[in-house]
C-alpha cells in the first residue's frame, strides 16, 4: 500500500460546501492546500465555510498533527501548478468540466492527479475533457466529505491511483475502487436501490415514511455502521458461512427480489413522500437536523475508533 | 403512548439464540421472564447463552434499574399462563408454529398478545393458527435482538399492539409498526433490495465484495446509523428539503432505478460472493467475527446516547 512520502500538496477548485468540507479536511490532515473558485465571493466565504468543519474534525481526529497550510488562490494556474491532487468540484455539467480541464491540463506538474468529485457523471463521461485521459480519476465524497470516510475512485493509470489512494489515506479517507465505471459509483447504487424499495412500500401502503426511516436508523443501517452487508449475511449463515447462508437461504433471497417493487414518482407518491417526512421531522429546521446529523457522525466516528467496525 | 403499570411478565417460547438474546432483554429491564423450551436441553443452556448477552446490556444501558427475574419451565403452561407478551421464537414452519399456538391459545390470560418473531413467515401464514387471530403480532427483532433495538411489529388489535409495543419499549427497544402485512416487514425488504444491487456489481464486474462492503460501511451505512434514508434525501434538497430533492432530482433517481440489476445467484455469482467474503474476512473465525461486531455496535449504541440520531 503506497504511503505519502512529502507533505502532499492538494488543489481544491470550487470554494462551495462539498470544496469547504475538501479543504477543512487537507488543512487538518497536513497538506499544503490551495483553493480556487472562479465566483471571487465564494472564495471570500471559504474560511468562514470552513470554520465548523474544522472544529469537527478537531474532535474526530485529535491527533491528526500539526495543520497544514492555506491558500486563497486568485488564479487557477496558482492553484494547480504544483499539486499532487487537484479535486474538482465544478457543476455536474460535462461541457463545464471539460472546459476546465482544457485549461487545467497543461498546467498540471507530471504525475499529478486530476480528481473529480463527481456524484452523478462517471469518468467516461469526463475523459474525453483531457488529451491524456489516464490523468483524471473520479473520487466521489460521500456528504458531508469531512466525516464520512468514503471516497470511491475510478481512474485508469495505477500509478496515478495508488497515489491518489495514498494521499486520501493521509487524510483519513477510506478509498475504495471500482473496477469498472458506473453511474453512481458503488454506494449511490445501494442507496438508490435501497430508496426504490422504501418508495414501494410508502406507494402499496406497508409503512409510512417515518416508520420506513425509523426501522432503516434502529435495524440494517445500525448495523451496516459497523458490518457490511455481505458479511452480515457470512455471520448470518450459521458455521457454514456465506455459502451456508447462500445454499439454505438463497432461493428465499430471490423470492424476495422477485417480490420487490418497482415504483414511480407520480405526483400521489411525492406527496406522500414530502407529507412523510415532515411529520419526520416535526419542525426542525434543515440546520438543526444537520447540527443533529454531524453531532451524531461525530460520535459514532470516535466510537469507531475504539471499536473498529469488522 | 401507553406505558407498562406493572412488572411486565414475559414468556420467552424458545431457548436458541434468538430467544436467550430476549431473555437477556428483558430480564436486564426488570421484566419477570419464563422461558420454556421442548429441548430440555436447550432450556439447561439458557443460562451460559444468556451470560455474554447480560454483560453487554450492562456496558448498553447500565443504568437500567434492578433485573428482573429468571424462570425456566418445564411446562408450556407454567411458562405462559401468566404473560402478557408470549414471544415465541419457533422455527420457521407454518404447521409447527400453527401447532404450538393451538396449546398455547386456551392458556393464554385475557388481554396476553402472543407474539412470533418470525423473520420468513407473515401475520398471514400465522394467523389461521388461532381461534382467534387478533391475539397474535409478528414482532420480528433484528440480530442480535438484545443489541439492535428494531422490532418491527405487525398485529389487527389496536389494544393489543399498543400493549406490546409499551412492553418493547420498556426493554429499550423500538417498535416499528407495519401498516400492512408484508414478506420481510420492512428491514429485510430493505436489505434485500441493496443486497440484490450489490449482487449484480459482484456480477457485472463493477466492484468487489469485499469493496461494495467498504463502501457500504464508510458511507451510506454510516450515514444510515444516524439519519434515514429519505431525511437524508429531505437535507439533499438544499433549502426546498425533500420536495426540493424530488423536483431536482427525482427523475435522475428514477433513471438511476431503471439502470439496477436484476441479477440471479447462478453457480458463478456464488462463487464470487464465497470468494470475496473469503478474502474480506481475511482467516477471522465467525466467532472473532461476532466478537468485533457486537463489540463495534455495543459502542456505536454508547455513543447514540450521547449524541441521537436523527
Amino acid at each position: 500500500m503506497e504511503q505519502v512520502s512529502h507533505t502532499p500538496s492538494v488543489a481544491i477548485l470550487g470554494a462551495g460546501l462539498i470544496g469547504a468540507g475538501w479543504a477543512a479536511l487537507f488543512v487538518h490532515h497536513g497538506a499544503n492546500v490551495r483553493v480556487w473558485d472562479p465566483a471571487a465571493d465564494a472564495l471570500e466565504q471559504l474560511q468562514a465555510r470552513m470554520r465548523a468543519p474544522l472544529a469537527q474534525l478537531a474532535d474526530v481526529s485529535p491527533d491528526a498533527g500539526p495543520r497544514g497550510t492555506l491558500t486563497l488562490c486568485a488564479s487557477l494556474s496558482d492553484a494547480v501548478r504544483d499539486a499532487d491532487l487537484i479535486q474538482e468540484n465544478a457543476p455536474e455539467s460535462i461541457p463545464v468540466k471539460h472546459a476546465l480541464y482544457a485549461q487545467i491540463e497543461p498546467l498540471m506538474a507530471a504525475g499529478a492527479v486530476l480528481a473529480s468529485s463527481t456524484s452523478a457523471l462517471t469518468w467516461s463521461d469526463l475523459g474525453p475533457g483531457l488529451q491524456d485521459p489516464s490523468k483524471l480519476i473520479t473520487a466521489h465524497p460521500f456528504n458531508p466529505p469531512h466525516l464520512v470516510p468514503l471516497v470511491e475512485i475510478y481512474g485508469t493509470d495505477p500509478a496515478r491511483l495508488a497515489r491518489a489512494e495514498a494521499i486520501y489515506r493521509s487524510a483519513d479517507r477510506v478509498p475504495v475502487r471500482l473496477k469498472k465505471d458506473a453511474t453512481g459509483h458503488i454506494a449511490n447504487r445501494l442507496a438508490s436501490a435501497l430508496w426504490r424499495e422504501a418508495v414501494h412500500m410508502v406507494q402499496d401502503g406497508i409503512a409510512d415514511v417515518e416508520a420506513i426511516d425509523a426501522a432503516l436508523v434502529n435495524g440494517p443501517g445500525l448495523r451496516w455502521s459497523v458490518l457490511g452487508a455481505q458479511m452480515a449475511y457470512h455471520l448470518g449463515g450459521g458455521a457454514g458461512g456465506m455459502a451456508g447462508y447462500l445454499a439454505h437461504l438463497g432461493p428465499s433471497q430471490e423470492r424476495r427480489w422477485a417480490a420487490l417493487g418497482s415504483p414511480t414518482l407520480s405526483a400521489d407518491v411525492q406527496n406522500a413522500l414530502v407529507a412523510g417526512v415532515a411529520r419526520e421531522v416535526g419542525g426542525r429546521s434543515i440546520r438543526e437536523l444537520e447540527d443533529a446529523r454531524d453531532k451524531a457522525l461525530i460520535a459514532v466516528l470516535r466510537a469507531r475508533k475504539v471499536a473498529p467496525h469488522v
